[in-house]
């Protein structure tokens, strides 16, 4: 993997060498589904997760022993106090750090999940005194910040770990999503912001105003989805983008999480439409963008809770989802093997 | 509670002094909610969740240690063999016996679903060899055996179960669940029925003619919900409305399972609009009725998975969300005890 001197050349040749799902492992895993004691077919979304998990992690039998939780956390320039935008969070920037000190404490809604899913959780400090630019006067990062950020975030990836969980947090980055999201799939910059974390009517139209200075500065630079992260995409988001390239080459199959996670790893999608074929949604957020996002890279979520929190939230409480279809799958005798007439 | 000579008097004097919600509980807990280290509302349908369970449950702190997956099994005259439907289900009438054999030696999807979601698992087998009368030809059961299953469900709910989770099994039973909420609700015959555990669609079609025999046998008398429930329900039907208010009076919880676990549960509904307040909808099933049943009864599921199974599948995989709302809300930290900024 690429690593200080990475560039986006390097990530372009390693989504090139991406594997595609194994279709023996799959077939393995569904001829057992057939033969499980239900009618066939009657744990729906459960059979689904179950034969995606199989194509995307290639063993038999199914492993899911050490699912891992990855946050990554950065800072936007966007919204830095005395930003052009004049605010586009209802936090201060400070809560960044706070949320890292309260991750690591163990206090945060992440940590809880964490402990019922039974999943180890990893916090990905990105350098929060140090900011992205802010994007409606600049680029965000350069191409080589952008792809170290993304070779950073191929380091959750490791040995052993056998689902990733992804997600962020950072204050301002629904606005950076919006803005990243516009850039990749077009639309008004109105359709893709949202109260975020809970700001109001005006500060909505601040972010408006900021996604619509983004595009009138970097639009025309975006055609490459590349381009368009390191422009008005963030550290976080660059991460994400890497972890769910590392991801597929690992063959670990990963649960995203809501609208800024999915921007990420929708960068993937514009550079290969099947690059997100490894990943599943975890929920369907009430940012309103999301739902968009959702129809752009042709993903239906597991869970519709109206989560609006980040950091892993949604795809954590998926995870219990897919522990529940791979335990049955594991556990659950065959008609033979119990006696029971099959229709 | 009644057991032996139990009578429909019985069970309307208890749902008369059914309690209602702990409103102290609940502003409890909505007050600690609002203290925790997130942006307000921004873990949506938990946050619900964790409300209802606080109004329900009364303590404080709320208390998840002991959740129980009670499964009711039964057999019913209108699947067993040579019934004048002339068939109503994919599978023979002795796949209920053989279920039962598989929950007990834990190779059922159910089994899994407790060992994931830490729940305690009974099986309430209701006398399979002697299935209700066929409801197509005559009323399902008397007033008193159907009185005695709601009392033997009563049993479920012991001191100390602190979530009761309620599903079912007994072949033919959607078709019975189809006649009851056509009888309690209205609509046509055809609205209510499904493929259930596969039938094609001449199955439906006897399913649909059996509920239309019902409803012309014995629609008259079905205006008061317990009629109903005896002349076209089934005993496992009958033992969970039975679960359901007894859960009521010990202050416990509940989720439900799907269409047929729903139907019984709407008998209550329909004697008293607010009798179903201490319950949740563990999941939408695909079975069609299903959805108009939730519509009916005014709830809205917390999964939306395919699933159609039966045997408390969705009631335990939404306790597996449950848990997860219920660790946040008790173990994350205040803002002030993490020293976050609030907005």
């Amino acid at each position: 993997m690429p690593t200080t001197d990475a560039t986006f050349e390097d990530m372009r040749d390693i989504l090139k060498s991406a594997p595609g799902p194994d279709n023996d492992a799959h077939a393995t895993a569904m001829a057992r589904n057939a033969e499980l004691t239900k009618p066939d077919g009657s744990l729906g979304r459960l059979e689904e997760l179950v034969g995606w998990f199989a194509a995307w992690q290639g063993k038999d039998p199914l492993q899911l022993e050490r699912p891992r939780v990855a946050i990554f956390v950065a800072n936007h320039g966007v919204a830095a106090p005395g930003a052009a935008s004049g605010g586009v969070s209802a936090f201060p920037q400070d809560v960044t750090t706070q949320m890292v000190a309260n991750f690591q404490s163990g206090g945060a809604a992440i940590n809880q999940l964490c402990t019922v899913a039974d999943a180890e959780l990893r916090v990905y400090e990105m350098g929060l005194d140090q900011p992205t630019a802010d994007f409606t006067t600049d680029a965000a990062m350069s191409e080589g910040d952008c792809a170290r950020a993304m070779a950073y975030g191929m380091m959750a990836v490791e040995d052993g770990v056998d689902v990733l969980c992804l997600g962020e947090m950072g204050i301002g980055n629904t606005t950076s999503a919006a803005a990243l999201s516009c850039a990749l799939f077009g639309g008004k910059p109105s359709d893709w912001v949202g109260p975020g974390t809970g700001v109001d009517a005006a500060g909505v139209a601040r972010k408006a105003a900021a996604v619509t200075a983004a595009m009138e500065l970097h639009g025309a630079a975006c055609g490459d989805p590349l381009e368009a992260l390191r422009r008005v995409g963030g550290l976080e988001l660059a991460a994400i983008a890497g972890a769910v390239l590392a991801a597929r080459m690992a063959r670990a199959p990963v649960i995203l999480d809501g609208f800024a996670c999915c921007a990420a790893a929708a960068v993937l999608h514009r550079l290969d439409p099947s690059a997100l074929d490894h990943c599943i949604v975890g929920h369907r957020s009430v940012e309103p963008g999301h739902a968009l996002l959702l129809d752009a890279i042709g993903k239906t979520p597991v869970l519709d809770l109206g989560l609006r929190l980040g950091e892993a939230s949604g795809a954590a409480t998926a995870l219990l989802v897919l522990r529940a279809a791979i335990a049955c799958h594991m556990g659950m005798a065959t008609f033979a093997e119990a006696g029971v007439s099959q229709s």
